[in-house]
């Protein structure tokens, strides 16, 4: 009987906490006796590890966030935490590892495996989606959708007034959130980091919409971009004449019950995992790609940016 | 056959849409044409007014915001153009009036009636419920629903944490908003303009509380409050030890979809507004207090601050 | 220091688990100790009663249902069984009980304290609001909610189609839900127990409205009218000639996160209830009338069948 | 100019109405004039055919159901009606069709192109994801997350009392929805057509987990499999012993506002069938296989049923 290890690293995601269930089921299945590493990495440094049974798991698979929580962890950044954490690991004859995270964790963890020999398989899993080397990461669909639905509510106040809003997503420096969350919301104006952009072009375009009718503009930018989401209303007032309101979505935006896309990215996520552990991949991250599930090294991932779908690109230019 | 039209001024709510197709009916099984002012104050002005139909009001029960638009209007406050707005409705034979808007909207009628006759009923409406004399304000149960939501998804992600989340609702000087959605997600802390607040008194009881195991807490805060919410969560990192995070919920609060509560609400405002013209109130705003539906006058509802229920803020003490 | 417990009895409704963390924190401020009774009145015959924490009702506000389970009881009917129930109470020295459920629940704790002294208090819980002597029952809004959002879905396929779609509640012989779930939609024809209806009456209406452009037709109707829905819908295909559809909405009715009002509702009945006991009320029923909140007994209630608000009634006219 | 029309026939889905949008937008973008045809086939016949506009498509992007209709049409079945739809869209100059809907209307046009050359490009829509040569069909994603919900409702409920619960999706004799809403709420037991059963054995292992503490059962099932929903109701209860309940989803699968994903696939599917009119593709179907996006002939989609992706299919073996 082998033991097996899971832990949530960075922040939060919906769809973590049925991954952690399909984990409970999926080890199960394959013989392995699964166990619970709670708050990241912390946890492996401060012997946070527990056994996990189906009673561990049971009505999880609807909430977000993760019930073994997350941490970032400096300490596992210095050698003499990550001996403790494998001695911790040793003590229960634990020697793989899912690391649900970005791909900082899975660099973490793979100076772990050369070190220590701790095989892991790394799960993308940020509403960022900006991990190169995988075309999703575990929930985004469902901060697509909580996003969606707040630009829906406000489209409603937007079509009341003669009004501009400015709506700003998470993000960090990839555009992915604010540019398919503006498309799927019809929105008038998308600033991503990815896109330079001036200004001023829009600027006539808008003045002739408003003329022919228009009376609002709901503008979804990234909090990534070069401008304050509050500088962008300024335009609105100043250059389209439009009293304008900014609302940064914020946390809301981590949470929520995961979708159907979640749940079920997260069963095959952690199914591929563990298949690529006991297949002998002993250090990989497993990634969806255009031609399915893929193993990847982590110098493939983090070698470069991740790139947004150029596709996805195309559809921008109607702004 | 009379005729009587129906404007909204001021912020937007939901629920609003609902009361505008209850008006179109209610109208009709009264015998009077029903007339729509678009933009508020503005519209009558600028002479925007349109008979409405069952037509005109079908498939809009669902929907946020409202479908004539909404305005603040400096203009009405001239003399010169209410006469030209008395203008407009004499010439549609108009002279009975439904505002949904605020205490200023009412007062701005009320003046007008003085003036010109224009008799009218006011119905209470804005997220706030900061309108001295009823109980309740259009809108409001589908704002705290909103509210609601978006902080049982931020609690997902503070309970995956060791975090500190302050969450900032709207409602200008008065705490309903605040108060209601703290009570009713159980948050930890909850601040108002209303009640006197020192943050030392709950320094040490915070520290207690994580030291028996509490990881994260739950801030609502009104945005009337002395401080900034940037304030509260500078305050919990140095004082209380935690990391922390900032949502302003802004003009997400604003819209979706109005619940039964405010459909039903609508429905009963509406119906006691025309009743209270046809009955020969011709100057009045229709409140629901403890008694239930109540007319009363200008100067009964401006006169005074809103206050907070007693039995509300009772349960507040327990934080 | 004294003892108080709370149980569920009959059918769950959303609220009560805002409810039980009520109860236990309501109970703690006022000095007493709170109990859990597990399965209802079987869980008091079968000793199923635990102190209840904190901790016990940490992350329940936000869940449908009740996490202490709710039963319905053939042996509590029998005298031998309320005795062993009475023996389990008295070795935990509880005299005081709070039981959220239904008038048959409330009368079978008359019995019980007629002869065991054991003091109670009822709170009207069910979503069919149906309870004569209190105008609201916990758990009606949350479950007209997600009929609301039923209904609209549905509306959107009718619109699409040239069809009719009758729409079957719960209620049992009260028609309270398929009447405001029907106004607060729209629908075009509302059917429930209370009011004597005759298809024929509609036929001529409904034929002249299609020929005026009306494509769709939405029936709410309460299963305890006299005929079958989907005899209702052989109506509309034979008389109206119009394709239709049934669905029973059943038990998603009953589930969901409860809504702002209902959370507030079981805090205030939860508050008054053990206000009521400490106060000297042996054994009552917590209402909510046009009054506000009043203690009523077992006979004010059941004696008789609960009437539908005649303004309401109203508003069905239009149909 | 040319000219370029859509139609919307069979079933209606979550994701027409911004199929509808993006058609308008992307057939201007593309130098082509967009007609909306109205209520399917039978509007090609009755000659609903009109320009379609910026405007037209403002706002529904949020909507379930389609906007320009839907119908089942005999007529165009005949050879004679279909003379007539090529005369209506002769005299409009209209040459390209895009039709969103089943395999069995992709056919009926297939008929037509060969008849009177009029181009198309079938975009497969039907909440079933039962057409085979493509792993998506527009729609899926809403209803199964509509279904989601219901079930986490259900489930609040089930959680409650100790009971089974029989939950019946659509899908004809696909059990695609059944499938992955019960992997994705975690249900007990999920019947579908594709899948041979014999209820005995599950008896066996249904007893001893309820032995070992189980409380209740979810069971969702398809509505093609070979018993009435009522007939696995009443297993429950002969066999494992359990007071059980049915319910049938029905209509409320169908509508709701369109997921991120069903939008962003409706843009998608659209852009490629416009790109393939344009291209040369004169009756093709666009399919979303493992290797993205292909043009299939109506051959390769009609010549066999669907089959379940035998990697969901593995999942199902823990039931």
């Amino acid at each position: 009987m082998k033991n097996i290890a899971i832990l949530c690293s960075g922040g939060d995601v919906s769809g973590m906490n049925p991954a952690l269930k399909q984990f409970v089921e999926y080890s199960l299945q394959n013989g392995l006796t699964p166990y619970f590493v709670y708050d990241g990495f912390e946890g492996l440094i401060d012997n946070k590890i527990e056994i996990a049974t189906h009673k561990d798991a049971a009505g999880i698979i609807n909430r977000g966030g993760t019930i073994i929580g997350s941490a970032r962890s400096k300490r596992f950044m210095q050698k003499e935490f990550r001996e403790v954490a494998k001695k911790n690991l040793d003590a229960l004859s634990i020697d793989m590892l899912l690391v649900l995270g970005g791909d900082g964790s899975f660099r973490g963890m793979d100076i772990f495996y050369k070190e220590h020999g701790i095989k892991f398989c790394g799960i993308p899993s940020t509403i960022d989606n900006d991990i190169n080397g995988t075309e999703y990461c575990l929930g985004v669909d469902t901060a697509l959708n909580v996003i969606k639905d707040s630009i829906d509510n406000i489209r409603d106040t937007a079509a009341s007034f003669s009004r501009a809003f400015v709506i700003e997503t998470m993000g960090r420096n990839c555009g992915y959130l604010a540019l398919v969350s503006a498309l799927c919301s019809g929105a008038e104006l998308c600033l991503i980091p990815e896109i330079e952009y001036d200004l001023k072009e829009y600027e006539k375009s808008f003045k002739e919409q408003i003329k022919s009718g228009r009376k609002y503009f709901i503008a979804v930018v990234s909090e990534g971009i070069k401008e304050e989401s509050s500088e962008i209303a300024e335009w609105f007032e100043e250059k389209i004449g439009l009293e304008s309101r900014v609302t940064i979505l914020g946390h809301t935006q981590r949470g929520g019950n995961p979708t159907i896309y979640d749940r079920l990215m997260a069963y095959k996520f952690v199914n591929h995992a563990i298949d690529g552990l006991l297949g002998g991949r002993d250090e990989s991250v497993i990634c969806y790609t255009k031609k399915g599930f893929e193993y990847k090294s982590i110098d493939e991932i983090a070698n470069k940016k991740y790139e947004l779908d150029s596709e996805l690109l195309g559809y921008l230019k109607k702004f």
